[in-house]
């Protein structure tokens, strides 16, 4: 996402040492709606930022910096200790940073720009489903489905180099054409792609407390794990290969889909290696 | 990125004993059209994995597994040694892999799946604008402008430790209206985001020889460091906060931004944090 820090930028530090600042962001954006006209809103978003990112953003981000940020979203959850219901935030853990400023300043807006005003406010998923999707119709006749994907996190903890795991639910919002055909073909259990803008909206329990839910309002979601004719066709076969004649026949022994361990892997290279 | 792998995986060893792997992937995908047509094309795409992520696609990716790849644009260049043209490639490095076939094959193709069939094949870039943009019409009437965006990869040699720094340059495509107003106010030294998909044209040279160009034909372009008067009003300033009983007081003495050193910031952790 790319957003400006709203606050001055404050540095804490964990028992161990390690710095965290948690930045407020506040993302302009522009979506078209159903009837294709352009609305133009203003999310919120905190961003939590570790180590020496976090000594950095100390030192140079200050209100009113524009600024991209990569990372994973986190949903914390917490029992309310007076009133013991569930509650929970919703935070982008960043794991990279650009400072988007000039170093001499921001630029005047210029008079012609509209479309390249528009700001990046994306959050993409590859998830299972974790219920079947509802689907209702709202007072103006227009379909609206609710889904839950999971995501699984995987990371290793820093001081002991343990292999850690941590399941990520994210509430999705899918309007329209789309939500119509997500109901038809995606059921719990599915593993989908969603692509779509972070929001998060406040409102009022019956007591008139404030409580906010954070949503991914996805524009894609694409189901996974199908076969795809028109992509096979460019497939060639091990079986074709075997024909042509070849130096390094393929392993024809190699394991059967079925065998397949851990379907997600993540590189070993470093996110220095990340162009932003 | 998500595609299907075409060919037999095949891993060579680099000189220092590390496992590389080229997948092959077809990306299936549809866009609009200017006309809001929805068009349908298959991108196929050199994706390099290294390490164990490139031992780990040489035991379980086959002919036709459906990967999520997550990575960095590179395009290698070197001259033709026999006609001495300067020729290019570009591929993608991975940093992160998703195997999404589930573990009992491929399940057929939904009847009602349409829109959830779309694939995704999608770069972004923060960079600098390299040229003034070029706008020209085509023999249609439609706006098509290219742009230059260089940005700088940042590394770390595993071996030595040593920064290493690359600057990769993009070609950017953009159409309609989109280009119309980059033309206007975007210009050569003008840092931007640009987000599109990544397309592989062949063309042929005079001597008949076949060549390819990698682009992004963007759907999205920011123009970054102006200032955003609707965000801006969300800014709490420095001395607004001065002004309210605080118990930590802001650092009056944060550094210019003309002082700003690098502005391009990667984070300590690794990649394994990424949630795919």
């Amino acid at each position: 996402m790319i957003g400006y820090q709203t606050q001055p930028v404050e540095i804490r530090q964990t028992p161990g040492g390690t710095s965290v600042v948690d930045l407020n962001l506040v993302v302009p954006y522009a979506f078209q709606s159903e009837q294709g006209e352009t609305l133009q809103g203003k999310a919120f978003q905190t961003v939590t930022l570790w180590g020496s990112m976090a000594d950095f953003a100390g030192q140079y981000v200050r209100p009113g910096s524009q600024i991209f940020i990569g990372g994973r979203l986190q949903t914390d959850s917490w029992e309310d200790q007076t009133t013991h219901e569930k509650r929970s935030k919703t935070k982008v853990v960043a794991l990279d940073m650009i400072l988007l400023d000039p170093k001499d300043g921001q630029v005047p807006m210029p008079e012609a720009a509209k479309l390249t005003l528009s700001a990046v406010n994306r959050a993409d998923v590859v998830g299972n489903v974790t219920r079947d999707p509802e689907i209702r119709t709202t007072s103006g006749g227009k379909q609206v489905l609710t889904l839950g994907v999971a995501t699984n996190d995987r990371w290793k903890e820093r001081s002991t180099g343990e292999a850690k795991k941590r399941a990520e639910f994210h509430n999705v919002v899918i309007w329209g054409a789309l939500a119509e055909e997500v109901g038809k073909v995606v059921h719990k259990g599915s593993r989908v792609f969603v692509s779509g803008r972070v929001q998060t909206r406040s409102w009022e329990t019956q007591q008139g407390q404030k409580r906010t839910t954070t949503e991914i309002i996805a524009d894609q979601c694409s189901l996974l794990g199908v076969r795809n004719a028109s992509a096979l066709e460019a497939v060639e076969t091990s079986a074709q290969r075997r024909a042509a004649p070849r130096a390094t026949p393929p392993a024809a022994d190699a394991p059967a889909s079925a065998d397949i361990p851990e379907i997600q892997y993540a590189s070993e290279v470093k996110v220095e290696d990340l162009p932003f």
